[in-house]
């Protein structure tokens, strides 16, 4: 921690400042600058106690952490990628995976139809909403169980692995048991109890990005499945909260780069949330296999206009053969495959 | 709901557009303008399908709804003000109250010295965490059961009622058998398992607005705790998240008129969480009296620098008393008690 | 200025730093912490080149400045609180100063109702915009030198003082003949070369927070206007953007006791950008004053349906006398006159 | 436009708000819905008065515009790509073209070193800030007219294009003496009388989006400059401010489908400005490529460490040319040469 003092303090209130350090297990380092002086707490800051109080002394002007706060998930603690084997597809690794379906499960033929076609333009992970979290409490909350019971069963028909939403912590052994990854919304993505029940399924985590999460918190948030013995997690960045009204978020694909640069866990992007209007997402499909990211997470649907959620950002299944087919030379010229 | 027609589509685009309406339960009626055809859709937008899948379709400009998508929280719903009855202290009634204590319950000692010094000072509700949401696994997530405990004792011994934080749906009854206030944090503002499990104990709740939520989903996610079946449901705003930097957050004081419009619940304001910073508590909270707030909700602890949690935003003893003081003139001015 | 090095770097490394350190004329100072090697920069960070830059060497995790970086406005530079005489009226001083009119200057006949009016409810000086910034170059832009003789006119008969917005470095001197006080607004908000311009005409200037402004730029921007040998300048904040669709901008009260804080400029608040809408003015005037604000810029307008700008946000002339009346207490409590 | 009234409403007061609709030139179509009656405004709404300021009226809930407020920049208006030509290179055309240099000119050896350098990786356009707009008035102001002439130099020597930026409508003349390509800045943006400076110069002129700009702000700032007669405009992401600190600005890459999709101007991307960092511009430079930039703008410096201004966010040369070589396959595969 660095602590700046306030200018022209008596020598009384830095001592007190430097008791106060010594008491929460650091060393003080003086540093008198041109205006300021400014002392360096030199000790492990994610185990001593926190030195921010400080900044509550009335001659403390600032203090900044000089360690950064995660540490299972940060690229210091394992060198390589991690990658995520769901049913024999890598999450990670060279070959490039696409996660589709639809937003929400609706119906056996709905499912089915999207699987299948999702499958034969070459999807390997199905996606569909069986709990979902809906601004109002009078839209459609999902057909729960009954969801999960589809998704198993289009598993089954078409070998592809599926990943769904988990909404509640009693609902995690249940979810646990039908999906082959827990997915944390971006509303739940700071309810931490959430986040521990899903680690401790064992079951491969993968968590979105909450709307006005700074990368730091999204980190940190990763921490609490690592540290509850869960080493598959993967996290999803699928727009965040802006001024900017055109869009339904503002899909921030600097995060590509940035999760890798600070962290092992793969990323997945998914631009339908993100864009929030179907007529984007491919230029946002190609921008984020050409900055490196690991997988797509793609809203389809048979018939977005009556899908019973969000059918402003699903992609029809023709739209969804021709995506795929566009994105072949961005998958190659990015090495992957 | 109004659907924009794109300028120049054909009579046969234009009539799938009708039909699609018409299927979902509305009457469309046409309106021909300069440039672009209008369809009001009319029906209930609020049991009837959404039109807002619409907005897919390629002859589709633009889908806007004209109902509010809020029933029972509305001012509509309830002409007059609502008020709480909190042990015999109304919450948005003449009398302005004061809620105030630690971020967290540290210790018998810590909660019974703040609660004494601000039952002295004139607060009649008494908070303190006993479950803390914390962005690092590695940070003190609050005294649980043990904590809840000391809380009871401090009402016991003072006669406080008592508010605390509720963050696992798995621990709803026992937050609600001491507690008299349920509190729903930021982070969990869109968590509806635990907006409907806190319902469910028919205690009242007090809901935070999320960090990015917009009133519009404010409303909506107290939607959700009136919808089931609690009519005792305050709003508390503590800032929003924005570029800004200085603070912690940017407190959102235009919240006050707007919820007093809007809706027909209290509305409760919190500058500590607000500000991050002690020394800007005061202001915000003259501010808030004389905008029409009905409560405050003020972060009080015996020695800051030291507390566990979030010392920088806590005010001291003595500081309380003071603000309290100074307040006397603003809450006349606002016509309260 | 603070240097946290990455973990395990070399020696070689380490010494490149030092060597840049020096070389830009700071002293460093070294600290070996527990994980990380931090480096203190000694020497005004204000009069030598800046270290941000070596945040670009691959050695290096983080440069932190510790100096603040404004001089001249800074409650450093000037212990008490400044204050600005115009015609009479001092702004900054013991007693409250309202400024009032319309948001465009419309007509002789518009302006002389409304300065009549606002002056008979306790207004001291009269706003009124000649040249007006528009989103579209189709909307009114605001009727010039024809615009700046109507306020003359009336200040003429009513002894109100002015403010007016400069809009062109080329209409600086045109604008100052005519007005008391020069607005730059929040478009211009760091346009510098129009801030110079303002402040070498000797006027004393309202200088608008911009709409995605922090704190330390526009207290920045601030500096340009002293630092060009203008001593009368006041902030004054009028909302900024944010996500939140309810109101035009999110109007940010704290701004009051921070601006009190770190400097010693009056400052203003603007409700009416603010908030977009009148009927939420009310409440924020109040909040305004009983934070400690200086002055408030109000539009009023004879008749708001009809204006040629911005009609949502202008208060009639009936409610501006009403809104006099209402905040009256609230200027008592305040301790303001 | 729309106009929604409140629930209830006298007839009275809807035939206030009729007439006033029909007083604008207008002509209004009732609808009665469920539970509001929504009246629509037919009429062109760039050419008759705004009907916003009936939001006002106590008896109107809400008023939505359903045209566009752009016309000259839209798609609408211009069906095909437009395409300007600088020195022989067509921006907007199927050859992707790279304008890269320093942030700031700083001397002729600087210049000249970059200026061969990126002309031999593959750039065609020289970038250098001869006035630099700086947040302090204590920083580095750009050299003036002495950096214009360098750059003209440099295109003496290399053949290079040259854009800059103007800051101030008194240079207007000047600068365009020698630049082939205006710059409006992000703090300008919405400068407009800057902007018709610009415009009026005949000069190409790359604007680029203001830090919280909406797209269709900047689309009608952009509005300007072909208002004002110069059809060479061109629109330029460099980043918007959100709640992230890890990096300087996010990069919102979704600008680049939607400027395709509303506009005919071609779209540059400057993901130097938008990181902050130089560690970021490689995946953001591919992502730009891939979802169909038709430029990129990029900071480029032989020594960024000692860069007198935004170092930490500037290219090496060696850097450069590795980054011009991983682009090829993405350029490629985006169908540009």
């Amino acid at each position: 921690m660095i602590i700046v003092l306030k200018p022209n303090i008596s020598k009384k209130d830095e001592v007190a400042v430097l008791k106060e350090i010594r008491k929460l297990g650091y060393k003080p380092h003086i540093m008198r600058g041109v205006e300021r002086t400014v002392i360096g707490a030199i000790g492990d800051e994610r185990t001593h106690g926190s030195l921010e109080t400080l900044s509550a002394w009335t001659q403390v002007e600032n203090v900044m952490p000089v360690q950064k706060r995660y540490k299972l998930v940060s690229r210091e603690a394992h060198r390589g990628n991690s990658t995520i084997n769901v049913r024999g597809n890598l999450i990670g690794g060279k070959k490039f995976q696409v996660m589709a379906g639809p937003c929400s499960v609706e119906s056996e033929k709905q499912l089915l139809t999207t699987a299948h076609a999702v499958k034969a333009a070459g999807a390997t992970i199905l996606r569909g909403g069986a709990f979902k979290p809906r601004t109002s409490p009078y839209e459609f909350q999902g057909l729960g169980e009954k969801g999960l019971k589809m998704l198993a069963k289009a598993r089954k028909e078409t070998g592809l692995g599926i990943i769904t939403e988990l909404l509640s912590q009693d609902h995690a052994d249940m979810v646990a048991e039908y999906t082959d990854i827990i997915q944390i919304g971006a509303r739940n993505a700071q309810n931490f109890q959430l986040l521990i029940a899903a680690a401790k399924t064992g079951k491969p985590v993968m968590l979105k990005r909450g709307l006005s999460m700074k990368i730091e918190e999204w980190l940190l948030a990763g921490e609490y499945i690592l540290a509850n013995e869960n080493a598959n997690l993967m996290f999803c960045e699928r727009g965040i909260r802006t001024f900017e009204t055109y869009t339904r978020n503002t899909l921030d694909l600097s995060t590509i780069p940035i999760i890798k640069k600070e962290s092992h866990c793969p990323i997945v992007i998914d631009p339908s949330q993100g864009a929030g209007r179907a007529d984007l997402v491919v230029a946002m499909c190609k921008g984020a296999v050409a900055m490196g990211a690991d997988a797509l997470l793609i809203e389809v649907h048979p018939n977005p206009a009556e899908a019973w959620s969000d059918g402003a950002q699903q992609v029809t299944l023709e739209g969804f053969v021709k995506l795929m087919e566009e994105l072949k030379p961005f998958i190659t010229a990015a090495g992957r495959e």
